[in-house]
């Protein structure tokens, strides 16, 4: 097979666009050869778990899986029986972008709560948290948050632990959605740990996809209680790969060095160039912190438009106009600046 | 990350066991690159669309999944209904090694039916193929065979034509779990539309994972009534692949070319080399017909232990004593020698 | 057995606190002895269509089920796929009061609206009605409303038809949760089918149990396409009676005269009466249109717990103390005198 | 509304065709009048759990239902996690009678046993129960035995015992359809709890509706470790009666005293009187035992014919023209012995 497509294009649609980075490749071609376990009983995934361990503690287990919603949803499931259901921020993935997977695969109900900036508080929790006891309320057994919020916001690790305490004192279990794991630590500048184990959290869901793998995710299971179920749950959820050493070979790429935090410095960074590129521009408005490696601007639809039509990126909402511009693991400096320029043309006409 | 594994290391256990051809590694390495539209925007998709056809006709249409699972679930549930059944052997993949995802993810019952063989025939669909207009029996509305099935037999193309006849006269569709299609293909000598949509198949099962792929398969869709509902339910199924591009170009590298018929030709005569070696060794009977990659064997347990300690293979049935030897496409005539060596010293002590 | 309790007590928690219509004990009566087919192939069931077709039109067809949940849910089913989801406000009974059964009997996603009365209009529909052709969101294949209201608010014939219109014209279906059908033509003083078949609503969800059945329901089909599944998911969803005859018998005392109207009617007038005897007390305030037989009302809580040691009814909202007080067919006008005067001597004090 | 069908009609189609006992009857009027606490909060439910406490001991809990597949489900849901299978014979009613509830409500899947009579023994429970521990294998947690069986078989005690030791110590609970209990009680002249508590069982679906209820059931918890899900399930399940009292007056009706006792002996009676009326005749076999109410007969099919345009009943199996009599509560020895003579003119010619 020949490469059928531009390898020098890039755009700001998302890091999902973006391919695997050199590093996570090689490690893939490393695994290869021979035979290994099916299944999860191979090398690679008995490292993962050391790898995983180094991270997030002592206790922690991971679950390769194929992707985020796949993660989401098993861990969820994990964290709830039949009758439960699970608060989470109206922006949320697992609300918003998995085509109703929680419900559909588990038949888990999401308590949904709007939010500001993406991000819940013990009292956004609360709008959506009550009701325990009462048959006809499907009963909120797990709070889910995404670090980073789908907004580009960023929780601290004490708004983590003061939710993690918070659910917990009321029965409930808290999970992350860590799609963009990497990038919050980056922000932060702090260990995965500070803000998952350490904060309590119970369940994660590790990133890989969007971060330089190939495809990959990992379900991190921090509260041993709920690791029993969890291979069961992943196999009836059809996130079982038959090869799973590929999938652990390029977790541990990203996480048994630095590559994770090396391509997530490197994205947040690209993010905040852009952002300080256009902020001030007239008629540019950034909305959000930069927490992230995506910017949300609001700009007149006609410059929109027509930037749409050299440089690939997304409408977040019609009804505002306002865009969103993600930067990967590789976007280059030269990406950002000549994007920020045709901007600038744009704007200032 | 470095090699962790002992490369030179093959058994017998699985066709999964294997890892990647080098073709089809170097196919996810030339797919690198640059940025390319999510979740099947790519040209590797779109490029897919063309190599499915050239084998299945011009109607076919691509859906890329993960696993051979997802791929079984994702057909299911677009030719089903929330009220319907499938009827399949007792013995299919989807009965008894997914863990009971068609019945977790979609609702869907399993009429079951015991074969000889694996193999259905229109009169072994009858057993369950009843009851319709009666809402106390979930509506047979689709037929699920294994081509080869999991007992390593192979329908022929009239075979297969027949159970479409039937089926379709009493308003049920026929989806063929090809996991192991080539290797089919490569028995019968035929091309895969002779057996598929030339013989009036629905929907298919593509295999790639265990042919010589890293992970990846697809909902190949022969009956157009069917497309609409796929990628919604592929969604929600979790099968998803955002840089679907490395999915589609593994099934590009195996099936552009003939890598696909390679690999399974060679597996084939590996099991067939097999089955010739121990054929009328003391003790040793070959119980089913060699028409895929494996050989079905019985023979004394002790003999088995021993050869366990050496060799990695699965007893297939505890209580018979069958064993499942399964060649791969690295599996070498040395491999096949020196195992068959190594049976026959045991059994002929 | 004899009777446990105290049939002279009534009190204001709910219409399902009340018994049965002593016309429909009649009738389950009138339909014993004798055999009669099973699972509505018996003379009431085929009766019943007659009955059901009077009031919404030839095309109708009636299942009965056992509940309202069981009414909504099979309804629900029936207008959506495995890939959909529904829009409702959220305040919809089928969102807050039935335990998570849409999403986990059905898989089906709810997409909610908060609403200020309970009611939606095209502009509220379309916060959630977008984004068909996105496999990332579930498809919004149906709109829920429920008449009247949970919040006692009814809607003219008129939105229910520009509902219709907005909804069919986006390929959505729209559904109405008519557990308290019967109070809203009351209110309107307007035939059932002027604001369902006529209205172009495509399924309803017909009241018995909280207008004087003992237990019963009906999914009522308008839309004759729809009829086909509903058989199958009633049973499958567990909502198939065997003596079928006895909740045939039920509605067909109440809707084959004027039972239904004139119990609406009775326990409107009564919700009407003790609203005009408490509105302008003290400290109460009357917060939504009475159109129903609920009346909402915030006094002080104290009052409220005073209130409750001597009458049952239910706090609304524990946040803001509002209260539902609610007449049943049975509650009678010295009831509400009774009541009234008690709420005035506690304000008045 | 006055009566529709000739009450003087009765048949041997099922014992669901029957109607209502009038001491049932009696007890919904008895529960009538006033208002009464909604799902449950009645005096009649709390009267239920010390009516079923003296058939199964101080620990046994009673959650009324609508019918036999919602008790079956909702029992089931109980004793599963999502990822469970169930153990249960191929004639099971929740395998074959129930549209595919447990999969379709709950992803139950079901490992079925093909058996002689209906009965499962250790043995063929274990060619299903295995695989704990393989993810790839639906987990068995649960064997689910009818009592009386679905082919009008019986377990004695022992029986039932040596399969709850069986289940327990592979860490399954076992759960009994008793749809048709009470007539096992009488075949055996044992109480209930002599082959349910006092054997072991951990969950019990109570029969109320065949045995001369108008509708209602329950699902019986012996074992209180499964207890807390039950009212959840039973929610979200679509089960939970918001009249309740009026389904628990008819269960208290049936158990307080020995209605239900009275009404199984005498179809029982009026089955064995069939059978002997009939066996011998020529061309005529009786199959099974007749160890409930029904008899299961091979006759002519001509003669099948010609019976059933005078005399409501059913085949049974297609292909050996076997049908099956059902003899109600209400069935007469007049109705018995005109039938049986009616048989027997067919079959002397």
């Amino acid at each position: 097979m020949s490469t059928l497509h531009d390898p020098s294009t890039r755009g700001f649609a998302s890091d999902n666009y973006s391919g695997i980075h050199p590093e996570v490749l090689d490690a893939i071609a490393e695994a290869n050869g021979g035979h290994q376990g099916a299944y999860g009983g191979d090398d690679y995934t008995a490292r993962l778990q050391d790898v995983v361990r180094e991270h997030f503690g002592a206790r922690a287990e991971a679950f390769p899986v194929f992707n985020g919603t796949g993660a989401n949803v098993v861990a969820l499931s994990a964290a709830t029986s039949r009758w439960s259901a699970v608060v989470c921020a109206e922006t949320a993935h697992v609300n918003v972008d998995e085509g109703g997977a929680p419900e559909k695969v588990s038949g888990i109900k999401l308590w949904t709560v709007p939010t500001p900036d993406g991000k819940l508080t013990p009292a956004l929790v609360d709008r959506q948290a009550w009701g325990w006891g009462d048959e006809h309320r499907a009963q909120p057994h797990a709070v889910s948050i995404s670090q980073t919020t789908e907004l580009g916001t960023c929780y601290t690790p004490e708004e983590i632990a003061e939710l993690a305490v918070h659910a917990h004192e009321r029965g409930m279990l808290l999970h992350v959605d860590g799609a963009r794991i990497a990038n919050a630590a980056a922000t932060l500048d702090l260990p995965l740990r500070s803000f998952t184990t350490d904060a309590g959290v119970d369940l994660v869901s590790l990133g890989g996809t969007k971060n330089g793998a190939m495809l990959g995710e990992a379900v991190v299971v921090l509260n041993p209680e709920l690791t029993g179920p969890i291979k069961y749950l992943r196999k009836s959820a059809m996130q079982l790969a038959s090869k799973m050493r590929f999938v652990s070979a390029q977790l541990i790429a990203l996480y048994e060095g630095d590559l994770w935090l090396r391509n997530a410095r490197h994205a947040n960074a690209m993010a905040r160039r852009l952002e300080e590129a256009v902020r001030g521009l007239p008629g540019l408005t950034v909305l959000r912190p930069v927490q992230s490696n995506a910017v949300f601007a609001v700009l007149p639809r006609e410059a929109t438009e027509r930037l749409q039509k050299r440089f690939r990126f997304y409408t977040w909402d019609e009804r505002t106009g306002e865009v969103r511009w993600m930067a990967s693991f590789d976007t280059t400096e030269a990406d950002i600046d000549a994007f920020a320029a045709a901007v600038a043309a744009e704007l200032r006409g």
